[in-house]
């Protein structure tokens, strides 16, 4: 059975121990269950709560979660499950940082995002931004998106850790 | 377009001025999209945000969100969009406090967990919970799930305005 404090978090890890254990607890949840919404709730969870454990800017983490393709219309991304505040519905693919991400399908290492062009300011608050698409067979399926209400909020480290959670939840989980 | 501030709550509103808010802004995020993962993920930024700008018991809430019926067994919930740490991926029918919302069709208003029969220690941390089952056409399709870590985190006052926001998310959503 699940427990909460599998998403407690100690605090004096490094960033590196951190990611290890979101990714060791993300697998632990996913076990046995495919559900996309189920496994990404919990994900979203375990992401906003590591980002909080952690020194600054990573404790300024705003925004951790996720968006998927639209069923209903190709051409968008429709808003997953998140911890934060409220969120854009949708997002044309193409548009802001997490549109390009599905569009050029790599991920987005944003330092600041006044100067990415197209930005959408869903948060006013939200300074820095990585964004990680997810793929299934070559396409992409869902982002994962995190904000930081920080400049320069993640840095390559991040990008990696975040690409090794969005390949166990491409394998993880039906879309 | 949607924006963060949305889920921002003044300081000093009554319960009931919140959960108007709520209210409110859950029918403007609703508006034109009735994808059940985007609208329940939004609903559930709404409801811990509202809690965390009242007073205390309701500042102490640390979790809220949803289970659904699993669509790959109707004899189970599954997990849905939630703010809080890490939950139980599925809950049987009949089986604590949710289960038994599902069961009865009826509110679950739980002033201490201790003390319901059966109930699932997701979090050793909650205290006490409210159940709000969400109907169409007069079955259950999920329900709402609210934590405190307060003994008697939650009145009728709660209970009368989750079941308007199940009300609300039961015509405004395609589950």
């Amino acid at each position: 059975m699940v427990h909460a404090e599998a998403s407690t978090f100690a605090e004096g890890l490094s960033k590196k121990q951190v990611y290890e254990q979101v990714l060791g607890q993300a697998q632990a949840l996913f076990d046995g269950q495919r559900n996309w919404v189920c496994n990404l709730a919990n994900a979203s969870s375990l992401l906003y709560h590591a980002y909080h454990s952690l020194p600054s800017p990573s404790n300024a983490v705003n925004w951790a979660g996720f968006y998927v393709l639209d069923p209903k219309n190709p051409k968008q991304l429709i808003l997953g499950p998140f911890h934060g505040q409220v969120a854009c519905q949708t997002i044309a693919i193409g548009r802001g940082v997490c549109g390009t991400a599905v569009e050029k399908k790599t991920t987005q290492l944003v330092e600041d995002v006044e100067r990415f062009p197209g930005h959408i300011a869903c948060d006013g608050a939200s300074k820095s931004e990585v964004v990680v698409p997810i793929f299934q067979d070559g396409r992409v399926v869902a982002i994962i998106d995190v904000d930081c209400a920080e400049l320069s909020g993640f840095t390559v480290e991040d990008q990696v850790a975040l690409e090794h959670v969005a390949e166990l939840i491409a394998k993880s989980c039906d879309f």
